[in-house]
């Protein structure tokens, strides 16, 4: 009998007596403190951010910009009227590509970015194994011009669909549409040409999509979806110490249903997995603007070091924009290997990691980005030897709130980041 | 020399001049006329819908229907209570849980969707083969019972990770879930347990999210992201004539960039593919409250089709929860197998079925769903003949404003749906 009543105790208390490290936290003004001075010295570090020209690099480096429609559209009327005379010299007709093969791209760590070299290709009408490639960027030069005429914004889906008889598959348009990108030097919103969205943000931020004011603190529990053309995302205002930055839908959901932005001033963002180019020009922009600190809570595996990587240096795909792509300075709070143990993370809540995910993980360890950060060397390096991942979903064994409720209130109050 | 003046003037109005059918177009004010007409007889005509209360059905059928958080609780503390006099009676412990096997669920075509017929199997704890089932049944009850107590939702990814050791793989607490469900009588939702949102909603609705008022037409391109938890909706207004549903991202990216439902007084919601939970409810809940005709753009294929048949009469997954769940009578807008012709869709831009796509369109055949509308028969039977198919983008081989300048305003000034 006495057996089951400390039974029936335990079971009803059982969520919070089983919080390991609550008895840990200082109350939340402490915290706040703690935020508000890590906060302002981010921001001033920040404020003069390196940029390729600063440094005396071997090799010249291209990247692009953020340009105007009007300026996209010269852009282009001048490169026409430049080929036009090649064609009268009797030169014939040939477009000048930038490469974008893996040769050409450089991981600089100064800026701690991948960027692209300056090797060219040239891409002549007049040859049999270039001619449709010629024929293609001709027709994709067309239609962004269109859109800069008309000011509307379309998808890469949409690009193809305008003729699929000479793009044949949508791989084809894509790949050109980022040679036009480096040729003309302007991102890929700039030519009004966008993916589709898949982030959400909630939290302490105001900001105006395509003329309306968003009030993110008061998106319920949904969030407001990331506009998928940044160009028509400004006048940011915040009133927040940090972004949080979640690798995934349900750790956002319980953030934002127990509105943790309220108790710790922040913005929550997720691009739902992988990173889309939407979310991570969005972060970029609140990090410029904003200057506030990011902080990154993915799961610990590999892909989520992988996907913080993409957000922080970029992808090699997109190497040529990663400027405006990359977030520097993402500081990766959670879920790391070593909390695995300083958590407590029951065994059967942890996942043996496959083949795979070890030989991603030696992998990442390789990476320059990976490299210049010791203590996410050192992790990576535990994460490797123990052959154990884990969710963020893996605290729910210590209950629902544990993450909203102890972990991240006690990682801030430690600053415990990398 | 003449020939190169036609081509450049061809050239530039290109976009304009190649728009088939616009010439037919009438004014928006007359569309406008049409509009109103049809919504006023559709919100007239469903505002009393059939229940199965009002059928007498040969066999009986199981519906679940929404409760509150203390109606949930009391019915666990009754499940346990007669389960506890169960066991003191010398019965044993076991759960009677209705069957979710397909020999057990019925399509009912005067109510339009898959039922949950009322067999019921024995789930004993002292049995070799359901012991497992019946503790983890036990333990997902009390996990359910703590949601209560506290009022938060979680997901079901939080739900299996409360307790790996016994679940072991999500599969198994996601379908004792279902049973649950079930066996309460009530939806997934109001065990406060969510799937990840991802559905998109813009246009004339205002509504409610976990007390926050929201406007969709103040959401600029991005939208609103549709809540995960149906629940903290409601305050719906709207002075839409219609909801245009839309399959996919891209095409509801246009129409929001195009401010569709400006000139078409409208509510745009997307899934972004396969229709989740949330945003299956959410479409239900428009269409109860502000009793709007619901118009589907989907891609001419088997899944568009398929698709629009998880939205109108359910999956067979989740029949237990059908009233719920669909929405009765979506209309079939497009893009249909004999848009392609009528609108002259360029072959290019058709895609040959694939051995798996016919079998799948000859399998929708079978389906009574689509057997009690002739319409939809025809058109399936013109898909499956041509063995073609066709992506909503294939209307920007017009220009990328055709479908929100020409298809759009046409089919609804001629109510072209099924």
């Amino acid at each position: 009998m006495a057996d089951k009543k400390k039974r029936r105790r335990a079971y009803s208390d059982s969520e919070d007596a089983s919080q390991p490290f609550k008895h840990l936290l200082k109350s939340d003004d402490q915290i706040l403190q703690i935020l508000k001075s890590f906060s302002s010295t981010s921001s001033s570090s920040t404020s003069k951010p390196l940029t390729l020209a600063d440094l005396s690099l071997s090799s010249t480096c291209r990247e692009v910009s953020d340009l105007s429609l009007s300026s996209v559209q010269s852009a282009i009327e001048s490169l026409v009227l430049q080929l036009t005379h090649q064609i009268l010299s009797g030169q014939g007709f040939s477009f000048t590509v930038p490469s974008r093969s893996s040769s050409n791209q450089l991981y600089v760590p100064e800026v701690d970015r991948i960027v692209l070299k300056d090797k060219c290709t040239i891409r002549p009408f007049a040859h049999i194994s270039s001619v449709r490639k010629t024929t293609i960027t001709a027709r994709i030069l067309s239609l962004i011009h269109q859109l800069c005429l008309k000011n509307i914004h379309v998808t890469k889906r949409d690009l193809f669909y305008t003729d699929v008889k000479l793009f044949q598959d949508q791989l084809q348009s894509d790949a050109v549409l980022d040679d036009v990108s480096c040729m003309l030097g302007c991102t890929r919103s700039s030519l009004n040409v966008i993916a589709a969205e898949k982030g959400v943000v909630v939290g302490r931020l105001i900001f105006s999509d395509n003329g309306d004011m968003i009030d993110c603190t008061k998106m319920g529990m949904g969030g407001k979806a990331i506009p998928p053309n940044i160009d028509r995302v400004g006048d940011m205002q915040s009133d927040a110490l940090f972004v949080l930055l979640v690798e995934k839908d349900a750790a956002y959901i319980r953030l934002a249903e127990d509105r943790f932005y309220n108790r710790f001033p922040c913005i929550i963002v997720t691009a739902k997995g992988q990173p889309d180019v939407a979310t991570r020009l969005f972060l970029k922009k609140m990090k410029t603007e904003l200057k506030l600190p990011v902080l990154a809570l993915v799961d610990s595996d590999p892909y989520g070091l992988k996907i913080l990587s993409v957000y922080g240096c970029g992808s090699k795909n997109m190497s040529y924009d990663s400027a405006n792509l990359t977030t520097p300075d993402i500081k990766w709070l959670g879920i790391r290997p070593s909390d695995l143990d300083k958590y407590n993370i029951p065994e059967q809540c942890r996942l043996p990691m496959t083949e795979q995910d070890i030989k991603t993980g030696k992998d990442l360890l390789e990476e320059e980005f990976v490299k210049k950060n010791p203590g996410w060397v050192e992790e990576l390096n535990l994460m490797v030897k123990t052959k154990q991942k884990a969710e963020i979903q893996a605290l729910s064994s210590f209950g629902f709130q544990y993450l909203s409720e102890v972990y991240l209130p006690l990682k801030l109050q430690q600053q415990d980041w990398l």
